[in-house]
């Protein structure tokens, strides 16, 4: 592997490892993107058989070759902050570190090396690099690309290439958190009759909650796991007073086969016979459907293997779903690895995972 | 009431309206104590029939009759900040406002009188002017001189002329905050199977204090009214973290049969069965039993009248107790007017009061 400066363009004709390594090496920190997004669209403009679309550090490439059928292949270019883990190390044993390695550069190396040598593809593609997927829900460029130009990501099929260990994870649960609020009176603790206690009165809420069974759905084949789980809880006014206010901040992780409504209804369901005075919807992302019951996605999984899984945690693929879209994660980085400083990627994943993908989208 | 400027030296001699007046525009928040208590010691140093001592801004002053008892009068000198209520006003009903005119200066004005004109009294007396009361217990002047000179606070019986709405107030309840911390496991609240959360396993505390009956415990012929509350509850790691910390802070309000030892033992006890991974004592305060058994106690309870009452509250009865010395409250002031920007007192309430006392050591 042979490395080159960051200033240099991207070389798309290099190996996925490579390129993943010029993509570290160009670091894009949430909200830095702009010299990243810049190379990648000078990249693809140069790709005669792509039409090149451009919103803000949003890149949408497209074939038009008149397909019946239409995939995605998506993933966002931005990573967490820097920790010393820039530029990029290869190692002996062919794994390469650095910040993004795993999450999700090697994927978006992925995307790159399909667009370059995928020409003729069986199905039209959309290539989707986005950014500020790292930091807050609404400037995620995904959300915005979905609001100001819907059209570009219209499609039967998506696979986001977010790091899953080379396993096809289908859908993703949805997230919903809501504040629970007790209240009470105020009294000076020597006189608590005087008063009513906020953070007794929230003690069958703690119940509730520690004798919850979380359901274990399958959907689209694939088995689920909910949670229901206070996240925070805070009251107090001071050592000697009877606290007239208690809230428990509550995350219900349910599975794909519940809308965002019925998650709610069932969230105040639990609490019903509660004495919760104030009941707020802190904050809310719907779940996805696996869809791998539809033709391109039953296609997919054949081509690339193995047994696809049930994502547990919130990703985009919700952001295709909400757009009728159908969607996946599938990428070469390890999961566990995201974030740390330590992030690092096996070469060899990305090189099969770019095979795979090849091999779908042209047999 | 002839007004006085704050520079002139304190009139002993006036009624204890104008001196609890006098006393007012002496401005003396914690800490700033120093020129009220000089004038206290220059008034004092001036009665030929009262050997003064002064620790700090602290004052005692005693008779040395021979007499076969002693009885001690104390009261802070001390205020909560000013709040654009100093000087003080007299209303045409006969109410004084201002900063300290319930809690206390009102009293003191009466310890002074006495001091003043009791020249002969039946039982020894000790006077006891003391700083910091309104501040961290540490600080606490009457505190401090029972550690540096404890032969000066020696008596058989003590009068705390904090505020108690010219009712005799015994004793004390005694105060303890312990921290209750509950351990769980971090995990991503997509995945909380992989972790445990800390606030579900606060449930059964949160269930045993709302399930609490507090004890109603009479002692020496006094009522008391026990409590035991939280008065915090904080965990919480993020919104998608299962917290693996949570924290109850628990007040254990506790009547004068118990012993702190015992107080605490009951405290571990009501959380036995629970998963308490770590007990702290934040803050103890020992409990006053009320003494009223005791004949100097008796008789000033037959001389000031009334039916005692127990004192829920904690106050610094307990440290006389802790010396030895039985004490209860008695003064002027309304506690509920205590720290209150519109604080006032009836000055009736107050010449009442020092006659009360003025007749008890006396006849």
């Amino acid at each position: 592997m042979d490395r080159t400066p960051p200033d240099t363009p991207l070389d798309l004709f290099a190996d996925a490892a490579a390129l993943t390594a010029q993509l570290v090496d160009t670091a894009s920190p949430s909200g830095e993107e702009k010299p990243l997004a810049d190379a990648i669209e000078t990249a693809l403009r140069a790709l005669p058989h792509l039409t090149v679309d451009r919103y803000g550090n949003n890149i949408v490439a497209r074939t038009a070759l008149g397909r019946p059928e239409r995939v995605i292949l998506a993933g966002h270019i931005d990573t967490v902050p820097i920790a010393d883990n820039v530029p990029s190390r290869l190692d002996a044993d062919g794994v390469l570190w650095g910040c993004g390695t795993c999450d999700m550069k090697s994927g978006v190396a992925v995307q790159l090396r399909i667009a370059a040598i995928v020409t003729e593809p069986l199905r039209d593609l959309t290539f989707v690099f986005y950014d500020n997927e790292e930091v807050a829900a609404h400037l995620n460029g995904l959300g915005r690309l979905a609001e100001a130009h819907p059209d570009w990501l219209a499609g039967d099929f998506a696979v986001l290439l977010e790091p899953s260990d080379g396993q096809v994870e289908g859908g993703c649960q949805g997230t919903l958190r809501v504040l629970l609020r007790t209240r009470g009176e105020r009294a000076h603790s020597a006189r608590s009759w005087m008063g009513a206690n906020a953070i007794h009165a929230a003690a069958p809420l703690l119940d509730r909650l520690a004798a919850y069974e979380p359901r274990r759905p399958v959907v689209d084949g694939l088995e689920y796991r909910e949670g229901l789980n206070a996240v925070r809880i805070e009251a107090g006014v001071a050592g000697n007073v009877i606290p007239d206010v208690c809230t428990v901040t509550v995350n219900y992780r349910y599975a794909p086969d519940r809308s965002g409504d019925e998650a709610l209804a069932h969230v105040r369901e639990v609490f019903a016979d509660c004495p919760v005075e104030e009941f707020t919807v802190d904050d809310h992302s719907g779940a996805a459907r696996p869809g791998l019951s539809h033709p391109a996605a039953a296609a997919f999984v054949a081509a690339v293997g193995g047994t696809p899984q049930p994502k547990y945690g919130w990703t985009d693929v919700s952001r295709f779903s909400s757009l009728g879209v159908p969607a996946v994660n599938y990428g070469p980085g390890n999961p566990h690895l995201a974030h740390k400083r330590d992030e690092h990627v096996d070469t060899a994943k990305i090189l099969a995972t770019e095979e795979r993908l090849r091999a779908w989208l042209t047999s």
